[in-house]
């Protein structure tokens, strides 16, 4: 993509009411875009982003046998009544239809999925299954904050199993805490990553999240000095319920991530049954596994960044290298077409602006692979390859490039 | 995919309120789900095909240099009152937030699209600028009918056009015209699909919609019999606009496209202007270009189907090939096992239910693709080749199968 005709403006200046660094990085960097308080377009460079997180959840989820869907947002009234949460769950937006019928926006998905799972379930057979979107989800949230971490419309990834026993259950909910590790680490954040003991419910005295260590974050979680599995405050026991020890360190941080055994509570309510081995109905247990995408793009700019700008893990980054031309001929123009025969997928900068300019906002945006082509560089045949992250550029001779 | 675990059940009745072919056969075949009236689910196999025609689009699209971006459904009150549609859009779906702000649920996205191009255009070196998304639409209709013809919630392309003059407007419409006829011969309904003369607003005296004739469609349109293009009802002449001609047809028919030349209707309220070449201040204008994927996908299924089922076109087919096994051993395994080391999507029906019931249901599903496994064809060590629109099938040795 020739940078010149990218959709993109970047921005010297953080947003007035910048509450994080990712919010403002993405925000002057070009990804995002505020169209009201706690609601955001991704721009084209933003958009890359989340499509590359949304492939690395599709296939750690799909590794575990999950299968996709697509529910709408437009839930009926009706289904959130027969589980209370019409009332119980503060933030849904309602409205109504003109056909008198009353709808709430989508913030999470079991009101539609159990009923939905009773039409294909009806024998021990048919379990486990498991169930994922990747779909948007709204929140009526008195406040929104921190851009793109919390919002009142997200892209979110729900998972549901639906299980025979309760070891069945327990057996893909350990399964699940491994491919959200993987998960965190290809986005760039599972070093800072605690799993995180909460409140369980009725079903399991705990569930979990994944909390991210950061300043921008609004929960607080005590990690346990020994063996480093964490609380959140709402549970906040006087001794580690892993490992007894009664040592914590305070932390702010921000939830990238939550799973939950449901157990009975939404298979009761819809009448979710299967005929066991035995010829007798049982109960479907389940379980359900949520990551919000913005908000994990968001957490990993909060500590994938220096004082330049954002340093993306190379599978998030929006293109695979930023070629960067700082001389007038046509060699830099050659090699992207070479580097594209090849496959890559480049942003090139071949604007007519400062090199200081284009190096201030290639530092920016972040991307993990940038390739500088100057007069300098050509008088040696080569062009200079650096990583973001790193201070350290090689001079690599233009024939041995694709290599 | 194992169709044994496949969450997937078929239907031998059509749904009660079916209104359409694509609303029976969709359901019986288990890929979309009604989850309240006009608001439905896609199922895995769903979903596959809404991709399919996903990447189509987006393929196509980009080919003309489109970028793509996503925006938010919660659009605000303030926008759609500056151009007057916050009252004049009767289909606005609209709520309120717990903060006190008013949103209308994105039924398009001109009023959000526009103040954001304002930030990135400035000036004629910023233009052409040709910006979509693939992006779930709200309509508050007060009859939803037809399956997925005509629903509340749907996924669309939108794509929104900017130019810096008329010329420049008008050659990207007729390529975005030719555009279209890809997509729609891609998705196996060309042959049946008109440009159609539609009520053009105030900019331009008639915009074009692209009208699939079936008898499933709620509008109308006369067919010149000399050059073959439409017009809608609405602005029915006694001679056709093109070539002059007095002979029609009348065809029912369903809306699968619509471009419309907007011109400065939505950038005058917004005040999206460029510096030209002439150093003087002028109003961006522009075009928008919209599909529905469900309702394309239905149109697709409209007309491209027989009394067993629905019969995919090559390119929309769910799976690349469905194998079934109808005997005992193990060679349709190892079969489904070669297909997918070459990278073949493939349906794999493994399930233990006669033969009548699996090529039923396998010619209801319509995948474009077949390949069957009996005991009559391993004695001439050999598997059963079928299209699914073809009433030949030939014997291929299994040695052979994979060139």
């Amino acid at each position: 993509m020739l940078q010149s005709t990218l959709f993109y403006s970047s921005k010297k200046e953080a947003p007035k009411d910048s509450e994080s660094v990712s919010h403002s990085l993405l925000t002057r960097a070009g990804y995002i875009d505020q169209i009201s308080a706690g609601v955001y377009a991704f721009l084209p460079l933003g958009l890359k982003v989340l499509r590359k997180i949304e492939g690395i959840i599709r296939e750690e989820i799909e590794k575990e046998g999950g299968q996709e869907l697509l529910l709408p947002a437009l839930t009926p009234k009706e289904n959130w009544q027969k589980t209370g949460r019409w009332d119980a769950f503060d933030a849904l937006f309602k409205l109504k239809g003109a056909n008198g019928k009353e709808y709430a926006l989508g913030a999470t998905h079991e009101e539609i999925i159990s009923p939905l799972a009773k039409k294909v379930i009806f024998s021990y057979k048919d379990l486990p299954l498991y169930l994922f979107q990747i779909q948007d989800k709204f929140r009526n949230e008195l406040r929104a904050k921190s851009g793109i971490l919390r919002t009142r419309e997200f892209l979110m990834k729900d998972l549901y199993s639906f299980h025979s026993s309760q070891e069945d259950l327990d057996s893909y909910y350990k399964k699940q805490i491994k491919s959200y590790n993987r998960i965190f680490s290809r986005c760039g954040i599972k070093k800072k990553t605690y799993l995180t003991l909460a409140s369980g419910g009725s079903f399991s005295k705990y569930s979990h999240e994944f909390q991210m260590e950061t300043e921008a974050g609004e929960d607080t979680i005590y990690v346990c000095g020994k063996c480093g599995i964490a609380q959140n405050k709402e549970i906040k026991a006087d001794k580690c319920p892993e490992c007894q020890n009664s040592v914590f360190i305070e932390k702010k941080a921000v939830e990238v991530g939550n799973i939950f055994k449901l157990g009975d509570k939404y298979s009761l309510p819809f009448d979710l049954k299967f005929k066991d081995k035995d010829g007798k109905d049982k109960t479907v247990l389940m379980g359900c596994y949520g990551i919000g995408l913005g908000r994990l793009m968001g957490a990993s700019v909060e500590i994938n960044n220096d004082q330049k700008g954002i340093i993306w893990p190379e599978e998030l980054s929006p293109f695979d290298i930023h070629l960067i031309q700082l001389n007038k001929g046509s060699e830099a123009k050659e090699i992207y077409s070479l580097l594209k025969k090849k496959g890559l997928d480049v942003l090139y900068d071949d604007r007519d602006i400062s090199a200081g300019q284009k190096l201030a906002e290639a530092d920016l945006i972040g991307i993990s692979k940038r390739i500088i082509v100057s007069e300098k560089t050509l008088e040696k045949k080569s062009v200079e390859v650096k990583e973001r992250g790193r201070d350290r550029a090689i001079l690599v001779k233009i024939k041995d490039l694709v290599k």
